[in-house]
């Protein structure tokens, strides 16, 4: 369908990983606000397969989560391993971040170089492929009736990452310089930085806020 | 447009009572939520045409619901009627429920039919029938700030009668089977079943929960 | 790419000013919720390209939001502006809200035209230009989990003038009237009709709701 990076089979297999993990967070929330099987479910294959699902609505491709069955299953697989083992998948929290690190990496990429195929530029493809990867967590946290936690200032960087991430590829790309080795490469930074990010607690800066500072100050003071 | 299963007519007067009657729960909804007019309004065509909006984005249909005016009058009927009557409307709740049950029914199978004849597979038309039939009630949902209830634990079985409806269209059109008496029979199947849902008060299962066991348990033991 | 009502630079150089405006808002409520950097950049760019995009997937259009840089840059500018200097931003409440008007009127001229451009009826046309004034806004809510404020019954008319001024629009196209100095009374009458909300604190009506009037007879009693 798309510029091959990697082997087809390679580059399926990495995405329907990446899609199980991210499932998995969303199965995860649904238990925590208490949603039954199907709202596991529901939010499982949103927070798999959302993002992607965006990125083909606005190129105006047949979306990939319509199109190929085993995109639609993974986040299945994903509800009934957290249906049966969620207090261990919680407990292995460490596992699910580091593979949803590698998810992210890989959206990125794969989501900016789709973009680029059906005519978009450069900036407008990066924009994308950040959406691609992100844009999954952020509808499954809306669709929970949070807050998304990919926008609040009291956690760890996430979309800095992705948007490294989907700079590098769209840099490549205008170079002609993207390939195997390459956009390996492009992933792997964004993989990277994400671990760094959580590792280091690293976070985005806020808007400086007269207000918060006062009371703040009032709070040292007293 | 799509496979006439029943009479033109028929299948598009019962189409628009399915979508008053999805409609009315939108504006109703809006009235608890102490919405404006143009807040009922607005509830209530997103929860009358927004599952129908979603699959033809997907498919790239010409969205029914900008096509037709008479999909976007109904829900501005039902604005009205729910305007003027609302705490009768509400006491009818159980007239509301069996029309809620009876456009459940129909959208299923009429999304999966449509979704088909613009090429998806079986399974992926079938996903999209339900989405068609659930999609509406759940934008409706997070509009309006809460938490969808579809996805609730504690709410009666709404996804899945839906699921059964697709799934048998689907099944049906395997088989090249699907003519007017078997849709009627997917939808009727769909229809009772949420029906039943409703009065033996069924629920899908939740995730095997340790902490919220343990919390249980404490609760019975003091 | 459509129907130049104005010189194509003028009627850009309008639309970039809205775009900014109306990312302002988001900006600033992001500012409010203490989101970081990117959540500001995000809420901005939803709140000014949101409704453009949602209208441009219904008529099956390039979204004008990934195939013009300058589109995307204008919510950076508008966060950066927010980022420095928001004390001040709020402050200036009142320039904000004669923008965000401006902006209002605007989009819901624009919006009809390009919607009736790609062949939806002229109701259809006037509800999609509708979409694109007041659905950036929206999605701003929702994303920021809140309560959309154009529901909420204690706001000043938002949509109304909106709604006048696409049906101006398509009244206009109706007769064949749409030239430059039509189409700019209509932004003009959608832009004082808000201005005038504002001043008057016009609020549309709600339904009658027998229990909160019950709620206030209490209040009164005591």
């Amino acid at each position: 369908m798309f510029q091959e990076l990697f082997t087809p089979t390679v580059q399926y297999v990495i995405e329907l990983v990446g899609i199980v993990v991210f499932a998995i967070s969303g199965a995860l929330l649904a238990v925590r606000k208490n949603f039954d099987l199907f709202g596991m479910a529901v939010l499982a294959e949103v927070t798999g397969l959302g993002g992607g699902l965006f990125r083909d609505l606005v190129i105006g491709a047949t979306p990939a989560a319509f199109d190929d069955l085993g995109y639609f299953l993974m986040p299945l697989i994903a509800t009934a391993l957290v249906f049966v083992l969620h207090p261990e998948v919680e407990r292995i929290n460490r596992a699910v971040n580091i593979f949803d690190a590698a998810g992210l990496g890989l959206f990125c990429v794969t989501g900016t170089t789709k973009a680029h195929e059906y005519g978009l530029g450069l900036t407008s493809s990066a924009v994308l492929g950040l959406a691609t990867a992100v844009g999954g967590g952020m509808m499954r946290d809306i669709m929970a009736n949070e807050v998304p936690s990919i926008l609040r200032w009291d956690r760890d960087m996430y979309a800095v990452p992705a948007m490294v991430g989907a700079a590098m590829t769209a840099l490549l790309m205008r170079f002609g310089a993207l390939d195997f080795v390459t956009s390996t490469l492009a992933a792997a930074t964004a993989f990277t930085t994400r671990l760094l990010a959580i590792r280091y607690r690293w976070r985005a800066p806020r808007a400086w806020n007269r207000r918060s500072t006062r009371t703040e100050e009032k709070a040292t003071a007293q």
